[in-house]
């Protein structure tokens, strides 16, 4: 089979097709023949080394999927050969889903909603997880509560704010101005744009900040939120300093990390197929291209990059 | 740290304590210092080369983890270092729980049943989670179905009949002798001694079979089924003649192999604390005799065997 493999830490020039061994599933396992993979911020930080958890190339990148199931290793139930499923396998042990297949544990995956394509539901997996468990598993938002999205057109924040609204928070997201429009057609009920106005200043009394950008974001957010509000971060997760920081503000702090998850995809397939929640996918290309796609993603663009087989 | 590996297949004698490294939690990951590991017929399959998923050794054995937690990846947020914890992790993908550390997917843990210790706990997560995904998520046992258990008074089979008491079913056992007073004491309705009498005269009108044996037990047991009902085999799940042979006869089949599951591990915790479900333990021994135990797990014992650390 076709896979994006990299023989060197690099841009994403390093990324290129090669053959390799079809994966075998293990017990509780079926194989995933591969329709659409997402590409998540995850996937350059580890192409280009900031993310070292495989040790040194080479490698297959790629956590999500969606695709048709080939091959149901005999013991497992909850799939049949012919099923469209997706999901976020294995991570961050390696999946390798840049790949025309995949091996992936049976309750790693969920059934595909059925009202949208391959491509679509192949940007869902890492990016809706990392919403929902933030906002539902961590930070249990309730219905009235004030949230805070940072870069909420992004591929995370665009699904943020839809879940954040499906819970009846009262929404704020931050994006820069060319991302207004999008924002607020998700459902956000104020869109601040960061780069004209300083965000500590135009929010307060937020009961949940999701953070998603980095530098002197986190920081900066400890002041909008209400005493006891919680700030979860999706990117400084291993920054104590700025734990420490916001507890000694009298703020819970709590870093997250995506973890594999069925009965959570589950809830977003359900989300997607009652017309809660919409994946926007701002660039579809062809595996071949992954450089591209690599290129693409690291242009803070709206919504997900997707590579399709 | 102590592991028990094997350099080579082959019977109990293979296995040796040995140093290894810690091994290093990856994010969405905690490190768990093991107090007791449960053995499974699926270590001694392995370990002879009955079950080649892990390829040649050497390679660590064991999946059954009870222990406290001694280290939590910065974005972790269901454990905290010192909660004590039970699971299978990463099944069948080696974890090496015959280990004095091993590295978990926080979703792949549990927080220990609290009434119980790390020798009992140890014990249930692979046999518990495989009674529990067989009756409740494959058959959906209902209320006043008639349920036969083989091997009744086994590692996966007096779990079963407690698990289908607590379900409001009718429970029949097979068992040997000298193991009728366990199996009764456990909650089942009638226990057969297949040696004395052919479970398929005495037993019939059945809604589901739970197959734990082997040999001609699955074909034997089509017979005692009401028509539509299911034959669920951990032991034959390979066997499409047996599955064709069941059709044929108008039951159902269902092969099943045991998955990581977070909640089933909660809803075991919760059924050992409210006084439902109890493990039983036939020996506990250090892990310097892991070739001792496996030698006891191969005679067809009462119950568990454990490693304790």
């Amino acid at each position: 089979m076709r896979v994006v493999t990299q023989q060197e830490i690099g841009g994403p020039e390093v990324l290129h097709v090669e053959e390799a061994q079809t994966p075998s599933p293990l017990p509780s396992e079926v194989l995933v023949a591969v329709r659409a993979t997402g590409l998540n911020p995850v996937d350059a930080a580890i192409r280009s080394g900031g993310f070292p958890v495989f040790g040194r190339p080479p490698f297959v990148l790629g956590w999500d999927v969606s695709g048709v199931v080939t091959e149901v290793v005999p013991g497992v139930n909850r799939f049949q050969v012919g099923d469209e499923v997706y999901g976020m396998p294995l991570f961050p042990r390696p999946a390798g889903a840049y790949a025309e297949f995949v091996a992936a544990p049976s309750r790693q995956l969920a059934l595909k909603p059925r009202s949208i394509d391959h491509v679509h539901a192949g940007a869902l997996p890492l990016a809706g997880l990392t919403a929902w468990q933030a906002l539902v598993d961590v930070a249990d938002v309730q219905q009235g509560q004030r949230v805070l999205v940072h870069a909420a057109g992004g591929g995370v924040g665009h699904l943020a704010v839809q879940i954040a609204k499906h819970l009846g928070a009262y929404v704020i997201g931050t994006a820069s101005a060319g991302k207004h429009e999008f924002v607020r057609d998700l459902g956000a009920d104020e869109v601040v744009d960061y780069r004209a106005v300083d965000f500590t200043e135009a929010v307060h009394d937020v009961d949940v900040v999701l953070e998603l950008v980095g530098g002197d974001y986190g920081t900066r957010s400890i002041e909008v939120l209400r005493t006891g509000g919680l700030l979860v971060t999706a990117v400084e997760r291993d920054n104590a300093d700025l734990a420490a920081r916001t507890r000694a503000a009298g703020r819970r702090f709590a870093g997250i990390t995506v973890e594999p998850d069925g009965a959570g995809l589950e809830r977003l397939a359900e989300l997607v197929d009652a017309g809660r929640l919409r994946v926007h996918v701002e660039h579809a290309l062809p595996l071949e291209d992954a450089a591209k796609a690599h290129a693409l993603l690291e242009s803070g663009l709206r919504g997900k990059v997707v590579l399709t087989i």
